[in-house]
């Protein structure tokens, strides 16, 4: 039978269009003082949000749809992947998180609050606590396996210094499921089956993007990928191989063990030189005139208070988690001035290694050096000629930095790594037992035998799509909305001095309301000059202008954000052309 | 033009159906301890939910899919409305609050808490302070009026006692929307329009309910309708007029001042008589023989730190608004067991005017009564044959009762209040100026002239709605959910043991699929009898049951949750019975 799906599915109707005089789009000239960078300024300046307080904003009409819809794009595909939508408190009882461990490690992100009784209590920033206590009470049989459970929610991290918006907000919108298995091999599959949604998800969102293999951080698990938007504004550093599919976070990317590659030691005398005010290797190596690949840095950490200097060539930099590992550290920063000062006898940029008395853990590319420089734990000095073992020892050898642009691929042959700015937008991690277990998370296997399940989580950042969506897609006029994340899909500017010109533009938004566009009419009582900048700013992806002279002539104006020129088009022909367009580039994404 | 709806409007397209092997849906067979009442033990039998703390819940799969199904039905009639949506944070910053003078008002209900950098905040419990915040910022003009904006959102209240799961919660989620208007007629326009909506979106839910006159309560004002869900669990007391329309909160309702009826002054002999236990009106009622209209209670009251005594007759209660509005005090309670006992010298429950040196407020309606009956102010004692002015003397006589059944109406000639229990799931306040004319929330009129504007707010308990629907729609086997907010709206029964029973059961569900009927099939691999139990307890409207018996001879049985017994249908007439039921149920919410 064909009957006509019924009335009240349960999903959002939204009216498809709006009018822009009986909406609230409070468009600013000047982006706020505080803005910092593109997609923050121009969400304040479109009318789309509102600063409440540091990282917390309120998103107007305009930003709760779009916020809307990648939402929706996210339920369509996890429900097509077979997860199952359900909603946890935001308040979540300090025992649970007492009884994974994560109350005393989480650190001062953790929003933590008491209840008018005294209970502790926090907003939880992810919900992996929660939900293992829903499934452990719940589920008892592998019958019942495999789950992915998941939902989208405000959540809060009080983040240190909220920054750029919604790039690092502490109020945010995030997608968090999680997935329950039987067995690794399973597990794994659910696995897969998230990283193939969430490449859905992102491409229908219209953004150009990278999954890359990355760290597991404070999730934990043995195996994880993020999900980057490309765009030079981009937090993350990543390199990706220009032979091979490799990509990763550069804190995570593995470098090519190659063979020390033994210098020619022809040793030079060791110098001293004067360095006059020169403390960054970019001052060094252009008041010495030597590449700053013949330069080697000394940074002194702080390793569970005890202090350790670390050395990289000038070009690297140092990769903090592999020294967290090798040190075995539960937690290591880079010291302050005076700890420097006080290790080396001198000012901060004049550290190096001769005559240190603290351990030095050496990368290996610092071995495939001769006559190198280094400072000279001396005020505006440093050396040349610079050779381990006969001018130091180092403590290790080890391999300590960061992969950087230029380096040979780890996984294939020949290949060499490139290097990109990226906005991690989503991260899969593979957690197997390490919450299950400890939290006695079980289930009773075809034989009856009691095993931890194996886990997945899997996060999307809603409101961090957004911003990284307008820091990938923009120009110096505002916003350039992918097509499935516009808030409307055409904005309507009509001269609204000319009652000709509104006759029409009521019949094309009449036209394109019944053909399932959604339309912004811009039918506020201005010149024409302010609708286009507002336009411009706000960044819907079709306008359609109906202008006296071209009307005059039977025809509108139609033009895409990202195109330097309108085209006319027959007045006749406009829905028509307008919705075609709109499905077009729906269906490219 | 009739092009079909583009793919990607901003709904959020659910799968229709699910089966139940492959769903999450953790029925118990017994309700937890601490279950009260019948929704919150439905709730949780039936996999909609799971307590995390006190008044603090998660939503399983179907939990979360009937308040998605409220949530949209409320998103829809606010946008019919004209309201526009936008979504606020969570986290306020003090100020606001501090600004409004709700920050020392509002008591320990509101969750307080410092950010990392020791910064005061509150989980908002509603957002007049933020909203009227952004509206001042970006709003000037009367040209930009009038406005009405609304969030769906989980809020938190730190309710001393939650209770009857949804009911009274901690986390909940709410719909908030607030109207900004240029004068009072306006704003009154936007408060019906609002009241309009609300009426429509309950009886969309599929509820019994009614509005109500109400207090204004912490939020302010000058005009409040609650909306009540009619039930006999609602915590509630609501009067309703048998003649006209009114209908109030017994709080709110107005009494008709009558003229006093002067009873005949026969004066008995006062009397101290034995009550040897006798504390409570039902208690010396029966001991003495008297009905209760005849008893007159002495209640003691704490008015800002005073004491102060009040008189109302045994089958009335105080209103302690009226109380507290007599008195202009800020604060009033019962007085405690210690407090009651020095002031009468008594223990609890002898209390009496006679003798009593504390200011006392009679109601109205005990200056009609001869020879009553009062405490003694002595253990184990009353007085009969009491009259004013002979025995005691009054500080006043004031309205100060609650509106009981059997008053006549206050509005109409001739009708009388009939008493109900109800649930408040919606409450619409017009606020004038309490917060824009503090806040300086101010707009430019036609005259260029600065005007507070005037306001209203609108909330819907999202989560209580679940609730109440529940309390109003049950049985002894479990929840009979409206359509319109069912989880599934039809649920197919298959015994899983029989091939063919399996095979016409696919059929059913992928033909009622492509009708667009939701679908929860119990494709379980287990007996019709715990299926059975099951479907009843979780409630879905609708069941196909697809048995070997019946489909030897061509049929499936169709029965709805609330007949008493299946009917037989053709099994190719199935789907279409099916879907024109779930038509017809909806169509007639």
């Amino acid at each position: 039978m064909q009957a006509a799906p019924l009335a009240r599915l349960p999903r959002a109707r939204y009216k498809p269009g709006m009018r822009f005089s009986r909406s609230y789009i409070p468009t600013l000239k000047e982006p706020p003082a505080e803005a910092q960078g593109v997609s923050h300024g121009l969400l304040i300046r479109g009318g789309y949000m509102r600063k409440l307080a540091a990282g917390i904003y309120s998103f107007l009409p305009l930003g709760w749809r779009v916020l809307a819809k990648i939402e929706n794009i996210i339920r369509e595909e996890m429900n097509r992947a077979g997860a199952l939508e359900l909603l946890m408190p935001a308040a979540v009882p300090a025992e649970l998180w007492q009884e994974s461990g994560r109350w005393d490690a989480y650190g001062p992100e953790l929003l933590r609050l008491q209840d008018r009784k005294g209970a502790h209590f926090c907003i939880g920033p992810t919900h992996e606590e929660v939900i293992v206590d829903l499934v452990r009470r719940d589920v008892r049989s592998y019958r019942q396996l495999p789950l992915n459970l998941y939902q989208i929610q405000s959540k809060f991290r009080d983040e240190m210094r909220p920054r750029a918006g919604l790039l690092r907000g502490r109020e945010f919108i995030m997608k968090d499921a999680y997935s329950f298995d039987v067995s690794e091999a399973a597990a794994k599959q659910s696995y897969q089956a998230m990283y193939d949604a969430y490449g859905r998800i992102f491409a229908r969102c219209g953004l150009e993007f990278r999954p890359v293999e990355a760290d597991t951080g404070a999730i934990g698990g043995s195996l994880s990928h993020e999900f980057q938007v490309l765009a030079e504004s981009g937090e993350d550093a990543i390199v990706a191989c220009d032979n091979c599919e490799y990509a990763a976070n550069v804190e995570q990317a593995e470098l090519a063990r190659e063979e020390a590659t033994k210098p020619e030691r022809k040793f030079g005398a060791l110098e001293k030189v004067a360095t006059p005010g020169r403390r960054t290797i970019e001052e060094v190596s252009a008041f010495l005139g030597v590449p700053a690949a013949q330069l080697v840095k000394t940074l002194i950490y702080v390793a569970d208070g005890t202090l350790v200097a670390v050395l990289v060539r000038g070009d690297h930099s140092v990769n903090e988690l592999k020294l967290k590992k090798l040190l075995g550290s539960r937690e290591i920063f880079a010291a302050g001035d005076s700890d420097v000062e006080t290790a080396t006898q001198a000012p901060v940029g004049f550290a190096g290694p001769i005559g240190l008395s603290l351990p030095i853990y050496a990368d290996l590319e610092v071995r495939n050096l001769a006559n190198f420089v280094v400072g000279a734990n001396q005020a505006d000095a440093h050396f040349r000629n610079v050779n381990v073992g006969r001018d130091f020892r180092t403590t290790a050898f080890e391999d300590l930095r960061m992969a950087a642009p230029g380096d040979p691929c780890a996984r294939c042959q020949g290949g060499t790594y490139k290097g990109y700015r990226g906005i991690e937008v989503g991260h899969v991690f593979f957690l197997g037992e390490k919450y299950s277990a400890p939290m006695r998370c079980t289930f009773l296997d075809e034989r009856g035998a009691e095993k931890p399940m194996v886990m997945g989580c899997y996060g999307i950042g809603v409101t961090r799509i957004a911003a990284a969506a307008i820091e990938q897609n923009h120009d110096a006029s505002g916003i350039i909305w992918p097509m499935a994340l516009a808030p409307f899909q055409v904005e309507i500017v009509v001269d609204q001095a000319v009652p000709e010109c509104v006759a029409a533009a009521d019949e094309i938004h009449a036209g394109l309301e019944r053909a399932g566009v959604e339309v912004l009419y811009d039918d506020r009582d201005q010149r024409m000059g302010p609708k286009f900048k507002d336009a411009d700013l706000i960044g819907i992806p079709l306008r359609v202008t109906v202008g006296k002279k071209a009307l005059a002539e039977g025809a509108v104006e139609l033009k895409h954000r990202r195109a330097p020129e309108a085209e006319r088009v027959a007045r006749a022909d406009a829905v028509r052309k307008v919705a075609e367009r709109v499905r077009a580039e729906l269906a490219a994404a």
